[in-house]
């Protein structure tokens, strides 16, 4: 099993723009990599991205490519199944909620592919046993299309069912749930930078604390 | 193990009042009510409410209560306590993307409480298993209020992570995922009155198709 990660450092998590500064999207993005790297940790981890680190801890899994994420998955698909076709477990980036348990849980799996809805039809998690016999198609209701990918293939699926996997931190309300059930980098990050889970209306939202001090 | 649904019939679902009228948000309320009354089949369930039904599906099960949501429930599970200690569990009745094998889990859990988070904060199953040593404390983060309970009364806890147990219905996008995951009747409800999911600048959303001919 290898486990790949796109991630784009650029201009990352642009609709948190609205609370957090470009610097501070930057540093949220890269501690929710960590995140998925500690829920990754013992795997062979390929991190697919067009971007430049200098980090200690990114730098041996870089996969340089610049390509769009669809093309770049897919010639990393078709690279590995030329190279003896080890299975491979699609991860995004933005999962902090993610643990090993489930890692490992959709690593075992019997089904050809298992796939971990996101919120709003995405595709969190794509594991796939066979990588010459599956093609990504990211964006819009993907859960969708990659179960009539696999449908069409004739692969059979597990839907693997869990909230942590899920939640993908795209937008203000996703760091509601980051602060309530992070215990990670991105979550610690949060609440240095002063966030807080405020309730109003019945509704818990975030709320920024601007007396709150920097971590030195 | 009990299963308690608590469920108001009257001006259900109001945050959605933006997308179905009164009429169609009663009805989908019910559909998603009979959904969980599907995804508990088999246990002893009550149905908690200060409403009046004619539904030869829902009266058998109905308990009346005025009282607001924690004081009808922490009523009851005053009076389980007291005749006999069942486990009881607490299930929200807009939980339509609930299937058996999430209720059995639970129901078989080895904790003395297990949760299944909602989002924003929020319970949508709680699994209690001495009544007596627990009182409920819902709206706002209940979840992370829920966990102080059982920490302030010496109570194992298991955190239920499910993606299906984690969507209530209340809000536009949560229809989205009714839509996508469904397989129910609240699902079939909406595809029934003409919704559809659409993608608009990479996000999911609902849309209603107005030339959709009402089902018979």
């Amino acid at each position: 099993m290898r486990i790949v990660i796109p991630f784009k450092k650029e201009n990352a998590k642009s609709r948190l723009s609205g609370v957090l500064t470009p610097d501070e999207r930057g540093m949220l993005a890269m501690k929710m990599l960590q995140d998925v790297l500690d829920a990754t940790d013992g795997f062979a981890v390929d991190i697919l991205t067009p971007s430049v680190f200098n980090d200690a801890r990114i730098d041996p899994h870089i996969l340089w490519s610049d390509s769009g994420l669809n093309d770049a998955l897919n010639e990393y698909l078709s690279k590995v199944a030329e190279y003896g076709c080890d299975p491979v477990m699609i991860v995004m980036a933005d999962l902090p909620l993610l643990k090993r348990r489930y890692v490992r849980e959709i690593a075992t799996s019997d089904a050809d592919l298992v796939i971990a809805p996101g919120k709003g039809g995405g595709t969190n998690i794509l594991s796939i046993k066979d990588p010459s016999r599956f093609s990504t198609d990211y964006y819009g209701t993907s859960f969708l299309d990659h179960l009539r990918i696999a449908h069409d293939n004739g692969l059979s699926v597990e839907v693997y069912d869990s909230f942590a996997a899920a939640t993908d931190i795209d937008e203000p309300d996703d760091l509601v749930e980051l602060l309530i059930h992070g215990t990670g980098e991105a979550a610690r990050a949060l609440v240095d930078i002063g966030f807080v889970v405020a309730v109003r209306d019945g509704r818990a939202e975030v709320e920024r604390l601007s007396h709150t001090p920097h971590p030195p």
